[in-house]
């Protein structure tokens, strides 16, 4: 029931960020088994409730990476007696409550080498940052990836100010990373996704940061739309455009951001707020809305740096200056390079 | 009581748009002296009535503009018999009924000339629009600026859709511009602000038109906040990026829109819609938020074509693939040119 009920609250948005849909529809499966889902065969049980999980959200990677890794021995104990299936659900579970520890700890990696990245420019000033959509504690299982770079920036007594974009058309910047730096207290000021340009050209920013629902092989990053736009902006006033993601959000089997499914969501996300209709609804061309309205493909390029691990390791993609050139280097390695490795693309 | 009226009616944004907050506030000027206000002494009256309307929308430059008109007699006629100052009320009444006629005759011209400048780049093809905020009969006396463009080119037959920003904070996109669509079977689609980009990417727009709340001398252009970013997200598409505005909304006496004063909003507009909050209220820096909510400086070069006249001539400026550069070229002209002029800057 757990795993069903998350495919719908992750598809309403009530669970979102690529990492967090990963962790609480992992864990809804780890309660379920705990309860003793499945019975005798749990391993039947964890293959279907994969198969469900990863259906729920298919632009983020995150899920269908960490299903594969689950998947894989319950396959190999397929066939085996239930004794074994039973040890192989403990392992499952075990390994899904390690996942919550490991991502908390890959954020922190993450912020901490992000934020020492960007002060390594500015040997003694403070920063000031700009960021889109919701990736702090709220999309992860803890301190975030882009917010991360921020809270580790906080953290240093560096960072006068983050300016959050509200993130239309479902304001998780106002609703989510506006709480988040409220509770914290983080210097924090809110814009319209349409002022961006304008704070970008006024306010000082030293470097735009963002996440990511999955980078693939030429350096494609699919994230919230809106991602593209600010991507451009930073390029045309000189302003350092940062993608902040884990390892889990790489994927590349694929060759090009045109190949990763974008996520169709329903036009009542931009044309009703709480279910209060703010704008006509006989207008709106539902397809082309679907297609926008939860990603933006943003071609980057820059340098990868490879740091720790889930498994595999860290991502954390700097983009100086450069965004959606035809040129696209693909990214020399896979994720069975070593660690701490540094390349470019 | 109107007079006043107006100056919170306008500064509330129930009237908007600087073409219709000239007329509307002109309008309440004219209905209170058709009603015999100011006794015998309507001059007083009237110049009394100008100093307050003008204050109302500090960015808009067209009430100013009418109200120096008005002014002037106003003033010739001070110390004059009452009898004469009472003949001066009738010809302000006129000249104030006069200006609807006049700018809905100019929104025409633009808009016509908008459609046929767009489509002569595009000989035989439909053409795809994106615009910003309301310029329609809704922010004008009639037909409207950006919108009349559209709405001339729908009437040719050639618009093949119309992508309306939601314009946030205030949603003038979604809330006006999308109803204006809808009342009149204008093909056209509602995004985001943060789509606009993408949508140019993926969705073969011929050219962006936007309004204008005040065009200065050097070409710098006020206009609703998300304009520059437009502006920048055309230039690298190599979209063609173009500002109709009436000669009413040109203030040659700045140099520079470093000069025009950016109206005070106030953060509200942000953080709630409808008087519900929609986000956490003691985030933001109402200063910042201030200066950014109404309006955004957008500096545009090309090509200004001047034809017919209020007064003096309607305003059509050109803006071929290039904002925000840091030459600016002179207007070299002022107002008092000869009409139907064609100028580079």
């Amino acid at each position: 029931y757990l795993v069903f009920n998350f495919k719908f609250r992750s598809q309403s948005l009530e669970v979102r960020g690529a990492p967090a849909i990963a962790i609480v529809g992992c864990l809804s499966l780890a309660v379920e088994l705990r309860a003793g889902a499945g019975g005798d065969d749990p391993v039947t049980f964890i293959r279907e409730s994969l198969c469900h999980l990863t259906s729920a959200r298919p632009t983020a990677v995150n899920m269908g990476r960490a299903a594969r890794e689950l998947m894989e021995p319950s396959e190999r104990h397929a066939g085996e007696a239930s004794s074994v299936k039973r040890t192989t659900s403990q392992a499952v579970i075990s390994w899904i409550e390690d996942m919550l520890e490991r991502d908390v700890n890959d954020n922190r990696k993450i912020g901490n080498y992000g934020a020492q990245h960007i002060l390594s420019g500015v040997p003694r000033d403070s920063v000031t940052i700009l960021t889109h959509c919701n990736t702090g504690s709220l999309a992860t299982a803890g301190y975030g990836t882009a917010l991360g770079v921020v809270r580790s920036l906080h953290g240093l007594g560096r960072l006068k100010r983050v300016y959050c974009t509200e993130t239309r058309p479902y304001n998780q910047g106002s609703r989510l990373t506006a709480y988040e730096a409220v509770a914290e207290g983080i210097p924090a000021t809110l814009i319209t996704d349409s002022m961006a340009a304008l704070t970008m050209r006024e306010m000082d920013i030293t470097a735009v940061v963002v996440g990511a629902d999955r980078v693939v092989a030429n350096g494609d990053t699919a994230n919230k739309v809106g991602t593209y736009q600010l991507a451009i902006a930073a390029k045309h006033h000189g302003i350092p455009f940062y993608v902040a993601a884990p390892s889990t959000s790489c994927d590349l089997s694929l060759e090009s951001g045109r190949d990763i499914i974008i996520e169709v969501r329903p036009p009542e996300e931009l044309t009703s707020i709480n279910g209060v209709p703010i704008a006509a609804p006989d207008l709106y061309n539902p397809l082309f809305i679907s297609v926008f309205v939860n990603v933006s493909l943003c071609r980057v390029e820059g340098e990868v740096f490879f740091a720790s691990t889930f498994k595999h390791y860290n991502y954390y993609a700097t983009v100086s200056n450069c965004c959606m050139t035809e040129h696209v280097a693909k990214i020399n390695c896979t994720l069975q390079s070593s660690p701490a490795e540094k390349i470019s693309f």
